[in-house]
């Protein structure tokens, strides 16, 4: 069925214009049928066109296999979910059709859409190299689909970037489109990405679609591969995950682990303040000439109205100011910090006080975007 | 369990520390099976203070009993969804239970989360009058069930509005504070309200909340009550719904269905700018004074790259355009247009294309508070 028909649309018809339509669908559908789709599966070539991954031969993973009996195991588990992935290709044709097997049954949160969780996004180029989003009538199941349609009546090569679901894992990835058109992957870019170890929020918690995580939108608006190492709720700054990060060679190392340092955690000033110290100095050791942003908490949005909740952030940001000066004095250099009013959320950006709604998403990453225009000018 | 210790946050502590806080907790629950909750419910008291209703004794619902063989079935169902019910009430609790049984099971959709379809959204006055957001810890289910928290040591009398689910209905709904807590709902408002009738956008598609549906937070910043009577998929501006709604005494009538009048709905542009010119003389003739304000259709986030889905909202603006031209030429007076340019959706403020995230919804509310003050100041 064509996208801008969609099932509540065929609903509201009246009964006339219903049966037209019906016919006018099973042409189409004979057309469609006739029209065979030619399937490129996530072999060799899809695989090395893969972006954001730190290492080679991790399929649609973000840690390598040698990590499994280093990291906590929680973080193991979520360096099995796709954020951060994305494919680039090229292609003639006005329509696309993605189909995936998620790893996970839990397609959807309570607080998050299944578009979100376990949905993919994709853009188009336009003229001037800025990538527009693409509608797609999707199907949530055991399999999930997406059918993209997009206007190429004159069969123009375009430039391709989809992005994989934020809070799921994928077994098996096909792309197809009619046989009788183009498709090319993308050769992964070769410049330095920006590389983010974080949270639930930097994961993409809570966004609509894996398009609006914070990260994606910043890949997008300066133009680079983006790393995601953010795992929810286990974005802790732990020796043995900062092991990983140091051993890839970014463009800048974003850390923004404080949202899951905060009481519950189990973690004391001094231990907050050496982490931060740890992960600076080992980042650095390896990596003299790359800077690194140091992000404070962003807040929650019933801080306002709840003290408890504010404490935990106020004081989570004054130990990160704290650190931070510390590393200055002994004479660190290359490294910066956003703060908490730089990136700016109230108290409506928010779905549950914690995780950001796309609304929240959007500001997160025009701070982003601004702080690292400043840094790798 | 006490709401910044979320689940997560306990899956994250080292072993003593887990102790430690079990037992902590432990000492808090039996702390708080001491203090009893009491509950009040939807008798009288709670029912006339429920805002949101253009007629009494109709319960959650947003359509008198008259009309169920009147207005089409769809409409009909749902208008048993609670999307723009409010509740107000003061008291001095520094936390408040709310507890309630949906009365369909799907709690969520595949691009709108539970919190939003069946969630509710507690907001408390602060000192300037400005209403902020409280969190809540939730449970969905059969049942569900939100815990609030805030500060209130000094057990100050404070305003409460809790906005009700944006598509879901309500079988029963509980408030519940400690026993040696005030409680008091507060009566409605008297002043007119803003009247909407319109789509699933302004049912609250899809919103991540129920606050942050355009309409709930037109309410908020307008500081006046708020009738919705959108209908998802179904705001056909139609004449057996205009006559409901011109029954209404507001102080400003909103026409926003022109999302639901596209091809598929079967109308002809000549269908659609009869359907205007009814629904304005209709609203007209029995409410000379009440302004009136016609909605454009604020677009798709694929019109740039599908030319047959911008086709679509270019036209319908069109015909809207051309029906307030002749209206005015008619004579008819006190009738706005809100223009989608006004309204400045762009390719990133929708989850499906269609509906607004929580992005969009910002800044359709903002388009429409800036248009609400101009013609009611």
């Amino acid at each position: 069925m064509y996208p801008f028909l969609s099932k509540s649309y065929v609903y509201r018809m009246n009964k006339s214009f219903k049966l037209t339509l019906l016919t006018f669908l099973y042409l189409i559908a004979n057309a469609s049928q006739a029209q065979e789709i030619r399937w490129y599966s996530d072999g060799p070539e899809m695989m090395q066109a893969l972006e954001g991954r730190g290492w080679e031969d991790i399929g649609f993973n973000r840690l390598p296999d040698s990590a499994e009996n280093i990291v906590r195991l929680p973080v193991w588990n979520l360096s099995r979910q796709t954020t951060g992935l994305a494919l680039r290709f090229t292609s003639d044709s006005p329509e696309i059709q993605v189909s995936y097997t998620p790893t996970s049954s839990r397609l959807e949160m309570p607080h998050m859409a299944a578009t979100g969780v376990s949905g993919v996004d994709l853009y188009v180029k336009d003229g001037s190299g800025k990538l527009l989003w693409v509608r797609g009538n999707y199907k949530f199941g055991e399999k999930v689909t997406y059918q993209f349609q997009l206007d190429n009546e004159s069969g123009i090569q375009k430039e391709f970037q989809l992005f994989l679901p934020l809070y799921n894992g994928l077994n098996g990835l096909e792309i197809g489109v009619p046989a009788n058109k183009n498709f090319e992957f993308t050769p992964k870019r070769t410049e330095k990405p920006i590389l983010v170890y974080g949270t639930s929020i930097a994961q993409g918690a809570c966004a609509s679609r894996p398009g609006m995580a914070w990260t994606n939108i910043v890949a997008r608006e300066m133009n680079m591969p983006m790393i995601n190492l953010a795992f929810s709720g286990n974005g802790r700054m732990e020796k043995e995950v900062i092991e990983y990060v140091s051993q890839i060679d970014p463009a800048i190392f974003i850390l923004d682990c404080l949202p899951n340092l905060g009481p519950g955690a189990g973690f004391s000033s001094g231990d907050i303040k050496e982490k931060i110290s740890y992960a600076v100095t080992t980042l650095r050791a390896k990596n003299p000439d790359t800077p690194i942003l140091l992000t404070e908490h962003a807040g929650y949005s019933d801080g306002l109205v709840y003290k408890p909740r504010a404490e935990i952030y106020e004081n989570l940001n004054s130990w990160l100011k704290e650190s931070f000066a510390l590393l200055n004095e002994q004479g660190v250099t290359g490294i910066y910090t956003l703060t908490k009013d730089e990136i700016g959320l109230g108290t409506e950006d928010f779905v549950d006080g914690t995780h950001p709604t796309d609304l929240g998403m959007s500001k997160y990453a025009s701070a982003y975007a601004k702080k690292l225009k400043e840094i790798l000018k």
